[in-house]
């Protein structure tokens, strides 16, 4: 199988996340019977509204990343406990995916209309807000406030990091340093509590949870490269003009800013000029250009060397029950490269 | 001073309130200053927003609240824990407002440009998030979940109040039991919160913090029927075309809603075709006919009945210092409705 989009590529990772490691089945299980009854916990006016967002929601990469960290060798009274954290942090990524399709503009989402196409703008924005506030309603079951104030911060990071990526939008921004900055906020920051917090309500030491974490951030950033390479070079002749639809968005990723850096001055000015003046053909030239240059192999090295930081975080633990998935799915990851390389 | 406009009425209440009760000067004080400090706390990529927000948010009428519940007679130490109280659900009315901007499609607010009209749709969506989120993670600081608790589960009532008048608008809802759900989630929920935490973090009784909860409920019920009467029956040879904004947006009211079921039959299924229709000049007739029907007086006496419920609910708790203060702010409302019947 070769990765078709880049939606298929969130599938293609998360069905692999959850054969990696066989307790994630009936974790995810608990996880959907959870949600679906937390439903009838709102108030009845948005019920309908939410149970259409629960409908199409995506792969609960997040949930599982909880319970990678913390499942294995939890007492069983935490199982619980980690349905929930996973709940809550499920339902803060749905959330921002809502009030994202907003400001994208985005009409499908999962190969189904999205809730502000739906909805209309106005519905989407109350919709992402009761999503996020009854997460941190649920953080509040926790017996102490840090699962509310790890998920409220992160909150606030990944909002930060979606202003900073909308403001740029039009102002190109080729700083290599600004893109980490977006994608430590957007992704890295979810990823991290994820994972921290799954380890910290299973029980584990605060040091082997600050690992967890560790290793979630850089994951995390590992597979939003991995996301932008599936953009523009996933099997092309199967992606047709759906190549290229970060740039298409004022998105400049990290393989487009190691073409602008290699670009001879001249052109990468004229392309630059053309782009900033809405020229919709200029994405295809900047991905004709992409194979002239070692670009694909540099950025795999960014994303190798992330993945490595990842399993280097969590190797002084290896007497830790779930640091096994946790080098698993960091391997899974790695992996699916090869497909795109392939493709 | 006769009350002007809907956004003068909150400046006329806010005003009033200030001057009920000496302590509460020092306490805005403190509160500013701690509005102002948060703002480095957050990211710096939403920092230029979060400040042009606070530089035109209103009169802080629910952090008054919270200062009126709890202040008086509590301890030293408590006192700190107050000011961030009120910030926390000042900075979640002022996401919602945020938001709200957003659906009315409204350019100004308080004299100023709206952030939505300010920074586009897209930012304003993200700024009330990084609002609602920083509010959260501030709720963390608190000993117990209960802030957080309490605060989410408001937010997300308010959300859905605001959702069930979004979807009614277009289809007229004439329902007096549809009205008071709304105003009782949009309104009466904050509040009482505001109220409620306000004497528990300030170490009162349980019982009384639910009494003072109380108090503040039916004051918002109270607060909105106020708000509606402004925008219908305020001075009107100083409201120009401002008068009726309310119906302009869809809103029906309380005393439209007796107007209704005044007006005879025939009478009202052609304005309510009108209205349906989109024929703007609808308002002026509705509002016209107010005049012919006792209904100016009918609203005071609901008003009234909050009022007194409001007052009722303290009443048990006389010997607990803030009492006073709660029963004079309660005289306070009373008394601004002579200003709109003498306007």
């Amino acid at each position: 199988m070769s990765v078709k989009s880049k939606s298929e590529a969130d599938t293609v990772a998360a069905a692999g996340f959850a054969e990696v490691y066989d307790p994630v089945k009936p974790y995810l299980a608990d996880l959907d019977a959870f949600l679906q009854a937390q439903v009838s916990e709102m108030e009845p006016e948005v019920q309908d509204q939410v149970r259409y967002v629960f409908g199409h929601s995506g792969k609960r990469l997040r949930p599982m990343l909880v319970a990678y960290s913390g499942w294995e060798g939890a007492a069983p009274d935490r199982n619980a406990q980690l349905v929930k954290l996973g709940a809550v942090i499920e339902l803060v990524h749905l959330a921002t995916l809502v009030h994202d399709d907003i400001l994208d503009e985005a009409d499908t989402r999962h190969r189904q209309e999205t809730a502000a196409k739906k909805f209309g703008t106005a519905a989407a924005v109350l919709v992402g807000d009761v999503l996020f506030s009854h997460a941190l309603k649920m953080a509040a079951d926790f017996p102490t406030t840090e699962v509310c104030r790890a998920v409220a911060q992160a909150t606030a990071r990944v909002c930060a990091g979606e202003i900073a990526q909308t403001y740029q939008r039009g102002e190109v921004n080729y700083d290599r340093e600004f893109y980490f900055r977006v994608i430590q906020l957007k992704t890295a920051e979810l990823f991290e509590v994820s994972c921290r917090l799954g380890a910290e309500v299973a029980g584990y030491s605060k040091a082997f949870a600050e690992a967890a974490g560790l290793f979630g951030r850089h994951l995390g950033i590992a597979y939003q490269i991995f996301d932008d390479l599936v953009d523009l070079y996933a099997d092309e002749s199967m992606i047709g003009k759906t190549l290229g639809t970060d740039l298409e968005k004022g998105k400049f990723t990290l393989p487009l800013l190691l073409l602008l850096e290699q670009l001879p001055a001249e052109e990468r000015e004229t392309l630059l000029a053309r782009f900033k003046a809405g020229d919709a053909s200029v994405a295809s030239d900047f991905t004709k250009r992409l194979h002239d240059f070692p670009i694909f192999d540099a950025v795999v090295a960014t994303f190798e060397a992330q993945l490595s930081e990842a399993t280097a975080a969590v190797a002084p633990f290896a007497e830790e029950a779930p640091v096994r998935a946790l080098q698993q799915i960091a391997e899974l990851v790695r992996a699916q490269l090869g497909r795109i390389a392939q493709g």
